[in-house]
Order: C-alpha cells, then sequence, then structure tokens
C-alpha cells in the first residue's frame, strides 16, 4: 500500500493508464480491473515515481498485473481535465473500509490527475492476470461485451481502439500474436477482428503481401481433407524494417 | 508574474508544450521564444490551471503569445522523464537576475514536470507574436534553420513535425491556409512544404482531386501572359465530413 503513505515517491497530479488489449483466436480483449466492494470497472493504471518515465511507469504497472515484462507501449492520447477529479467523499469512504483507518479528503490522491493513456496488444491465452491487495478482480474482457466503467475509462478503450486500428494501418502487427507459421485465414482473422469488420479475401492477401513482410512456404497445413491452406512466415528483416519506416495497409 | 507567485493556482509536475506551425507562400515556420539574457531558444508552453482542461490550457497559452483565439490543437505526444527537470542552479541564477529576488532550489516550478505536447498550423502572415515578461524576443523561426534549442524542444519539434506530416496524410488542410480561391500550384507547394519533399504534379492532383474536397471553377487566375491556371475552391461540406471521417492522401 506504499503508495497512499509515501506521496511524496511520486509526481503530482498526473499518472498513467494502460490500456492492455489481448488478442487470441479471433478475439479481442481488454484487461479490467474491479475493486473490491465495487461493481464498476477499470482499466489498469497508477502513479509515476519521481526517479523513472512515464513509459517506465507503464512497464512497471503492467508488470504487476500481468507478470509479461518488455511489452512495447505506445502512446495514444493524454487526458485532462478537472472532472477527471475523484470524489473524495465516496473514495474516501470506500478506501477507509478497505483500509480500515479514515482517508483525509483533501488527500492528494483526490486532486484533478492528468492521465497518459498508453496501449499495448499481446496474446491473451499466454497472460494470467493478478490482481493486486485492493481488487476483488482482474479479468480479460471482451470488446464487444464491457462492463460498467469508472471514470472516463470506458472513453479511453474506445480511443485507444481507435489507435490501435490506425497503428495497424501504418505497422505490420502479428509476429507476437500468431504461431510461427500459420495460413492466409489466420492473419487474415487478426485484422478482421481487431478493425471489427469483414475484409475481402483477396483483396486482403494481395495487399498484405504487396507489403513484401510475408513468405510464402513450400508447406501446407491440414485442417481438413479438403482444406490445406499454405503456411506463410514473416520475413524477419523486412518486418523489422517496416516496424520501423512503416507500411501503408488502409484495407 | 504570478505563476512564480501563485503555485496553488496550477498543477504540479504537469505542463503543456505548444508547437505552433506557421505557414505561407512555400515558407514553413516555428513560433520560439528567446528568454531575457540567454542565447537559447523555447518553444511556446506553460502551467495549466486547477480549473482548466489541458486543451484549454494550450489555448490560452497560444492565445497570450499569439493573439489567436480558436485554433485547433492536435495532441502528438507527452514526454516525461527525470532528466526533464530544469537545472534550479542555472534557473534560480537566471530567475533571481530577471526578478530580482532569489528563487529557493526547492521550488516547486524545478520539479519533474510531465510535459503535454500538442501542435497547430496557422497563416504566419496573419500572426504578430507577442513576447512576455520574462522574452527577449518571440519570432517565427523557419523550420529549416532552427537556432540553438533549450531542454527537449528540438525532439519536440522534430516529433511535432512528424506527426503533422501523418495527420495531413488523413484529414484535409488548407482552409485557413490558401486564399478562398486558389490554384492547384498553390495547394501542392502548401502539401510539399508541409511533407518537405517533392511530390509528382499529375499523381498529386488526382489523388486530391480523388478525395472530392476541391471544387474546379469557371474561372482562372492570370499569373502571366501564357500562364493562368485554373481557381479551385473547397467544397465546405464534404471538407468538413473528411475533417471528421479522414480522407487518404499518401502521397
Amino acid at each position: 500500500m506504499d503508495f497512499f503513505m509515501d506521496s511524496d515517491m511520486y509526481l503530482r497530479n498526473v499518472s498513467v493508464d494502460n490500456i492492455i488489449f489481448g488478442y487470441h483466436d479471433k478475439e479481442l480483449k481488454v484487461l479490467l480491473l474491479r475493486p473490491a466492494g465495487l461493481d464498476k470497472w477499470t482499466v489498469t493504471g497508477g502513479y509515476i515515481k519521481k526517479t523513472e518515465s512515464i513509459e517506465q511507469a507503464a512497464c512497471r504497472i503492467t508488470l504487476l498485473r500481468t507478470g509479461l515484462n518488455g511489452l512495447f507501449f505506445n502512446q495514444f492520447q493524454t487526458f485532462g481535465n478537472p472532472k477527471r477529479a475523484i470524489d473524495p467523499e465516496f473514495t474516501s469512504a470506500y478506501l477507509s473500509k478497505i483500509m480500515g483507518s479514515p482517508i483525509p479528503k483533501d488527500y492528494w490522491i483526490f486532486d484533478y490527475f492528468v492521465s497518459i493513456g498508453f496501449y499495448t496488444l499481446t496474446d491473451f491465452s499466454q497472460v494470467e492476470p493478478k490482481k493486486g491487495e485492493l481488487e476483488a478482480e482482474c479479468v480479460w474482457w471482451p470488446i464487444k461485451e464491457l462492463p460498467k466503467m469508472m471514470f472516463d475509462h470506458e472513453m479511453q478503450i474506445r480511443e485507444a481502439l481507435n489507435a490501435l486500428r490506425i497503428h495497424i494501418a501504418h505497422y505490420p502487427i502479428g509476429y507476437e500474436l500468431l504461431p510461427k507459421k500459420f495460413t492466409m485465414p489466420e492473419i487474415h482473422n487478426l485484422y478482421e477482428t481487431i478493425l471489427g469488420k469483414s475484409l475481402d479475401d483477396r483483396n486482403f492477401s494481395k495487399r498484405l503481401l504487396a507489403t513484401g513482410i510475408l513468405v510464402k512456404l513450400d508447406e501446407r497445413k491440414k485442417i481438413g481433407p479438403h482444406r490445406s491452406p499454405f503456411l506463410y512466415e514473416f520475413d524477419q528483416n523486412l518486418y523489422d524494417e517496416k516496424l520501423k519506416n512503416g507500411v501503408d495497409l488502409v484495407f
């Protein structure tokens, strides 16, 4: 509970919110927390130590929640207006109940906080979420059926998803989300799921192949007696170069 | 000088930096300040009042510097790491000189500040910059010949310019930067100047016309005895719609 005790460790009036998206097998989810005793949910986030950068704060907080290290975070938007202040009455009552001692209403955590929004995308089947001491649950939620959210967090998820969709039109994805060898339908599903719309088969593979990041293998995946699509893998060098310089994949 | 006196008015540890780009007749500039007694420059920026949103802070600070109201700001990146703290020794000596009384080294403005970067684009020929009390100069500088910059401000300008270049591939520009009726070479110059590269004439006009935002008029501009290009204007409705929903203008 050190962040309630030691306000001197942290920056005032500015915090980090992490929208952690997870993809696996045609499903897009987001990692949410439910504070103990409440039936509303939040995204993962926290305060910034005076000794760390905002990116380090995002990584530290994510490691705490997911055990995952080395995720790549994208900033998508910073949120800041006086309405973002937590309701001190409500939160003080809630925190007193959890922690056993009353929190003064002028305590620093009740100020108006500017929040720097980051998002990342990982394979949710590889991540066992960890709840913190103040939380009842930490769960992967399907994007399509979000529960009741606290603060402006539903808007944050919407904005992060928009940013992710724009991002995948300009940078390759899939490396950590697909098996090493994958079929065209598998990577097609990945793009369709994130974009939330269906993409014409032939147009999709034509455009994706035109980027050069895929290598068609002389090998097929056996799905059924009449279905055995070719396997592909990423051209590591070209994939890395496109990660730096971008692709043009507007579908 | 109220922001030095009244730290209670402002958020701690978080501020706004505005990269104000100006375009006119094939020139791209940025608005810079030179603090009195120094030969380094900064972008315009300032602290956030507890009663205002970060966007309101960006607008208030810009109005102060330029007299311009109602500019549209885009967030492009938030910068935050412990190295951003101002050197208290240097700044205290400098401020003491200007203000006549010493500033304690543990004063709030010397903390590590997270800075929210905004950019905007306006017609520099319409704006007479105003210097503040602590500044020697406030000037439009050509992007191509930036002077020696303080802090991480040169990087901020570079990142803002990248963001502006990506932005104009997805959203129409020109409405406040060109005459009401303009020629294809005039809007071509605008795009070339901002993108910092030359664009093939025919390809440019073909792609721009395909967006539908231009209306070709039955009217020509007389430039010389053998040059009288057609005039165009923006289709206001389509322009506004594309401002909301985007265009695809990768050149």
